[in-house]
């Protein structure tokens, strides 16, 4: 069976798209079918893959299009913040929803509002939870780390140079009884006035060269350090280009980016 | 601009496909698209590109099709064993050369003839060239090496255990008297008779799912230690797959393997 797919990335966090608008391609979605697709060598190769499909056609109310993403292990997740920047410029291309309103796109993790301005695209990723500080550790040398939930748990730890941090071929050290279930690091440096960058070991992933919720843990951690005032946007550099992030007055956390489709076509896996 | 690709692999060594018959599409392939097109993270992702061209196309006198073989970093490179079966497939899959005779392929090392049996396809890959053993490393321990060279050199280090390489992050130690360019890597341990699995470091790109010159030099060293008579094929596991190696009464060796073709479909990298 051939099937249409897109390929497509947010700062190089990169998916296969698989348009399946009344859901009677592809079903559930068998684990070996994303696992083939997300393997760079023998499929096509990506972080993830976002399945296309109407939310009706899952026997859902809500927003027209609903983000069925997957990890590439083949696991259900409940959002992707480089994704759904990613889902709504397919849309956008596509035609698949106006073009002159906010997009809104039903994930697991709720609905989600995507704005766009030219090449950037906005989504809302939620209200930080700040914890106490930790320490992190790589090999002999340890760091304070602030502690930031954006729905996932960061360590963000301020450094010299991003060097510093080494490899990070294997999880830099974390105290496990304040994260019991592991951590997301983030190594930190100042680029300029509201302008930092970042390296991030990604749990159950290692380094990567984006990652959204980071970023957001970052201008977290960034702001706070700075006393800055509510609204102010921050600069995060990831090894895959650049996020504009702010956190509003109402206490969310928006993140700003580009969301590039590279490719399309019809694939058998 | 929007241009047509295709995507696949032999024994995951994989390559994106560039059709461009007359050569008019990609003028003289620029380093720059090489690099985009095999970016995994940005672009479709591969080890290489394989353009496809007539060799008419390009003033040269030959068989027609000539495989213009790039590196993921851009640069030219003569010939790739696994990518020469990939490339015979996608010629025989589009009806482009005939199906009842061997596929007749030009390339930048020479005219290479590729026969196929069902899902398979055999390369002669040339005369190999035993030279003196030597030693290769992985930190504190040291094997001896047989030296095969197949057009690019060779160290073959039997093992017990293919974990006894570690995990390869770095190159291994070599003796840069007999490799002044350096040398692919190969650790090789018994399965069977006749049947071998390895790993291998490949000069400048690390670790590798599998290396065609790679598993070639294996053979050679593993039937030279069991005086195996000329014409015994040998099974050679790598770690996307197996190939299957004769070394001929006339001192070539034939190598014998898959290649798939997985997606096809439009870029504008």
């Amino acid at each position: 069976m051939s099937y249409p797919f897109l390929k497509g990335h947010g700062t190089e966090n990169d998916f296969v798209l698989l348009p399946d608008h009344d859901g009677s391609l592809h079903g559930e979605l068998p684990v070996e079918r994303v696992r083939a697709l997300c393997d760079r060598r023998a499929g096509i190769g990506g972080d993830g893959v976002l399945r296309v499909v109407r939310t009706e056609a899952l026997g859902e109310s809500g927003p027209e299009w609903f983000m069925d993403y997957r990890n590439s292990d083949g696991s259900v997740s409940e959002m992707c913040g480089n994704g759904v920047r990613v889902f709504a410029r397919h849309l956008l291309d596509e035609g698949l929803v106006a073009a002159d309103r906010p997009v809104e796109v039903a994930t697991r993790g709720g609905v989600k509002v995507v704005t766009v301005s030219g090449d950037l695209l906005t989504v809302d990723m939620g209200k930080p939870l700040v914890g106490d500080p930790s320490t992190v550790s790589v090999g002999e040398r340890a760091w304070t780390a602030a502690n930031v939930d954006m729905g996932n748990p960061h360590a963000v730890a301020f450094v010299d140079d991003l060097s510093e941090a080494g490899s990070l071929l294997v999880a830099p050290g974390h105290d496990a009884g304040v994260y019991p279930h592991g951590v997301n690091v983030e190594f930190v440096v100042r680029r300029g006035e509201h302008h930092v960058a970042m390296r991030v070991h990604e749990r159950g992933s290692g380094e990567t060269r984006s990652c959204g919720t980071g970023a957001c843990a970052v201008m977290v951690a960034t702001a706070l350090l700075d006393d800055a005032a509510r609204g102010t946007a921050y600069a995060v550099d990831v090894p895959g280009g650049t996020l504009s992030i702010t956190w509003t007055e109402d206490d969310r956390i928006l993140m700003t980016g580009p969301a590039v489709l590279v490719a399309r076509g019809e694939t058998d896996l």
